[in-house]
């Protein structure tokens, strides 16, 4: 387990899970791929949400879509038919058609009758821009790379600058990956898990629990650093993306609900949502699946009431902040190109507090 | 000025305007009609845009719905249509109708053509249940009510258990009108006002600023009271209205945006929009109108270049925040219907800081 | 039955249900109640998903705007949801707050509890405007009238120039409520059954099957009528409302789909959606109820596969374009307000064919 | 100018442009690269709306999802902002992701500092399936095949089965580009233009103008041709990508209401929205353009008055439902993969009529 110099914030009044982290969800699995070199920091990090195929046992999902100055592919389909029916990958901006041209080749290797006899596949790629450290421009995620990460999910999985977090910034600060996983209050015995993908916010805005003005002692040890004059003016134009499970039984709208939750966790580290930030959250179930073939037997899994919402939603709100504290407490420093650098938190508190 | 024995919390980093409150902007008035009489505890709130007719002079406007479980009417023309026709009225649940009815016999009264031979008018209301302290079946808001606070509207008004929020409850306490503005970030120029009608929350949930862990003590003091035994248990009931102006030249597109950025202050304050609460947010702006009459000149006004947002969401999140402080802040202890009592956040916090 | 003298048309390839009406479906039923009295043209229109109470048993549901420019209530918390939790109500458009009043006054008696121990009920009323026929300002529907309409529910009900039909104008001749029905295609046995209210389009516009350019003779017959002259200029000032039900086990996600397809129906007959036309289907299933209360058990009926829904798409676009031509072949000649009237489309047909 | 053995129906009453197609609109240009090489049946169409950087100058656009089972990339950003910054790209569903590639490589070429100093781009592709001709599996689409799209726009342009519509059907008919414009209704002297990629639709669906009953009929033919036995049953699996182009001046707002009107044009060739279709329509508008830079004027042209928008959407719906039939005369019969075959609609019409 990681040592912090500085305490990573514990957020929030519900418990964890065994792993405090989305894994902690049936059988959800997560396989990273990073690419450091050089100017060359990105990656690739891909959700599981079970282990069998997707396209044949459809993954009940929906989305909110906080800001949509995005460039992710698929959720118009979630949105329409309630379902996933490939893992969840999440990459940098110009990377979405590389990863989902992996993701339909694999459907493909996986089902050759896909885009044939049978219906095509929708693939679903998230996405941050890490431009600031990256050199986005290169195009050096390859369809291949999704292939690796998909090879690599696994309960345990690191986070921070790893995987797609690799080249992201968080309140001008390193962000990148982070999870954590938080029971339902109340006796239903379900909980939710959440993986960030972190990207946004100015350094003045950040509001880091127990640290009462730390904002501004952040923007001028940031502003004091010669690499970092004048970079965090100027409009948002970062992003985050979310991704939520849960192992209660969810249909598609209860998911959306879900979702929509989310955005109190992001608003309480200190987001409001900047105008140029792709700010989405998806929840998936994995209380039931949805058959591809029409003559296969739909779940009669009977759904949650609506007035047992509440539990979730609390823990929807509390492991989605505390995904994001962990992105940022997990992420150490990293140059990329140009010189470009994005410091750890740590090592930032360290000097300051 | 009102003095508290405990200190409004005073959030973000904004400058306000000179009344803290969302008449700063333009000619923006509001105007309430309360009804405190044992077991009737209730009103209307009304605020207008300016000082003409809606009807001739429609607003542009846009809003978010974070959570529809809510009762509110209009907001399907306002989204199709980017403007409101009326004053926005508040009232509760059970009272929408009544308001509703005052809002159409106002504007046959204002413009007698209208509903005859010029098209009809779009009533704007929005509600919250009130129906813990108020004797909500009683129906007793009538049409009339709504041109009393009509004729009120002015640049002065008074916060807390008045008008609308005569009867509303918030984190199990004391909530109802409440407002605030700031100036937004940079050099624009434009402010945000915010009107919310806070009636929404759990006692263990509120994140007052500066008062860490007191939400478990709130909930204990409320549990120790016996009139206040068992009660906050059971899923969310409340709701919240919030209401932005801005005096930046915004299209309903870009209001709808900075309607979104409401949830940010919200969910400081420690929501995560439960699953029983209304929880919606309007934004207008003063800038400019949109005549009636086809024959009438466009408004050829700029709008804002959308990188130039960010400063006014800020404000947006600040200013939603700042409105729900102040209308617990100014809230005093209310008794109702069967017994039933709020109490106002400075008598409990006096009992137990 | 109804004598036509020029037939009624009978568009598409599906057999209909015994009584070519809403009323196919399960236990669906509808009441009416009218008022024709000089320049009073109006009355209310309610459809009852089932015998039960709609609060305890609320009815999977969803809807789609077609065109929001309309003043109904209800559908935020439909769309928010998925369930109704009332019949559903049409009327004039003046008069939804009555109804709506209506619906929460008969909740009350038939809950006692609601908006006290219980949470509140959510009206579900829709509207298109009779001004051109009614004294719509006169406010002449009371709430009275809604529990009227409601308790002449039956299986058994007229179409035409009655209920919330009765001052209903439709493509410049005389509108109201229809209904049909239709069987899916393929071996599913479900049904799709449409009633609409029908009060939209200009006389240029109407495409009637089997009458090719029957348009512009109408428009001509219409214009030299001195009473009409000059009426069918200017932009479209009218409304649709079609509710579909279905004894399909579709949840509301599938139900937003099935409204969307009512369109296909609309625009046959020759609209293409006007500008001031509030077009809205909503569509419900009649195959399981959602308890109200937590601790009930949740439907386990598995719903039906997505691959399956063509057969219904097909019956809803059908039954929709049957229902508005049976509420035009339906509707008599009315004289209303100030000596307006509107034409039956018989009477104008046998006139120029 | 083509011939035809049996005439393209002319539908509506509003008068064409100089060339019925979409290039009557402003400076609008349409470029098309076909692949047609034995198991290879597809290609790309590139629609422009001027001749500048789309990404300096921002063009107005929305867009209505009638069905969103479609991979289609772009819209969550086009549905934020209200522009689009790249021309509009057309393709087999395998696809989206190389011409979404080369349209970010294109991107990068014109603007060296996208994605890197400046924000990144939102590449806009729209796809149907072409499987059935197409062995999509090759994913023989690559990124310079956008480029040559994109260099060979032009005010001519072929339709029919070329570019993105090589391989496409339509009611079990071949399918493919078609395009058609009308002018407004009214005094406005502005036009609407459409193409639309057509590929949607079972034979016994379709309703020629004029023919009534052909349906069966062709139905039937093509159930008696060997090649075609047992093909047109099943769910629907095609889609529809509508794209209109108006010299209207309209906010974002208005062209998402604009491009609703399409499903009119859609629905009256006989296609009730199937539920394996992605049905998409996407409007923009030529009067004007948003700078990219922050520091440059914003436009002051007024919009059109919201009461004068019916005659836009007349001319939407028409332009609509003549492009779907000039896309089908317009196709001749292709042979792809497989010995699949779809035939022209012609060849079929001079064999049954």
């Amino acid at each position: 387990m990681q040592k912090f110099s500085i305490p990573l914030p514990r957020v929030g009044n519900l418990p964890s899970g065994a792993t405090d982290s989305i894994t902690d969800i049936g059988a959800v699995t997560v396989g990273q791929f990073t690419l450091a070199d050089g100017p060359l920091q990105t990656g690739v990090t891909v959700i599981k949400a079970h282990n069998e195929s997707h396209w044949l046992h459809k993954v009940p999902a929906a989305a909110t879509i906080f800001n949509g100055y995005g460039k992710s592919v698929g959720l118009m389909q979630v949105q329409e038919l309630g379902v996933m029916e490939t893992p969840v990958a999440l990459t940098n901006t110009f990377s979405v058609s590389a990863v989902a041209h992996g993701q339909i080749e694999q459907a493909i290797i996986d089902h050759p009758s896909i885009g044939k006899e049978w219906t095509s596949v929708n693939p679903l790629v998230f996405e941050c821009s890490d431009a600031h450290l990256n050199q986005m421009q290169a195009l050096a995620v390859k369809p291949e790379h999704y292939r690796l990460a998909l090879a690599a999910t696994n309960k345990q999985f690191d986070q921070g600058a790893v995987g797609a977090g690799r080249g992201m910034s968080c309140y001008g600060l390193k962000g990148g990956v982070g999870s954590a996983s938080r029971q339902a209050r109340g006796e239903l015995g379900y909980s939710v898990g959440a993986l960030v993908l972190s990207n946004f916010g100015k350094p003045h805005q950040i509001q880091v629990p127990g640290y009462s003005g730390i904002a501004q002692r952040i923007s001028a040890y940031l502003e004091n650093k010669k690499s970092q004059r004048g970079q965090h003016t100027g409009p948002e134009r970062g992003s985050i993306i979310i991704v939520l499970a849960t192992d209660a039984p969810l249909d598609s709208r209860q998911l959306r609900r879900l979702s929509m939750r989310a955005v109190a966790g992001l608003a309480r580290t200190g987001s409001m949502i900047g105008h140029g930030s792709g700010d989405i959250a998806l929840a998936f179930s994995t209380a039931y699946t949805i058959p591809h073939h029409a003559d296969e037997a739909m779940p009669t899994q009977g759904m949650l009431h609506e007035q047992k919402l509440d539990g979730l939603f609390e823990a929807a709100a509390e492991a989605t902040e505390q995904a994001i504290w962990s992105s940022l407490w997990r992420a150490q420093t990293v140059w990329g190109r140009d010189d470009n650098v994005r410091f750890g938190i740590q090592e930032v508190l360290a000097s300051i507090v």
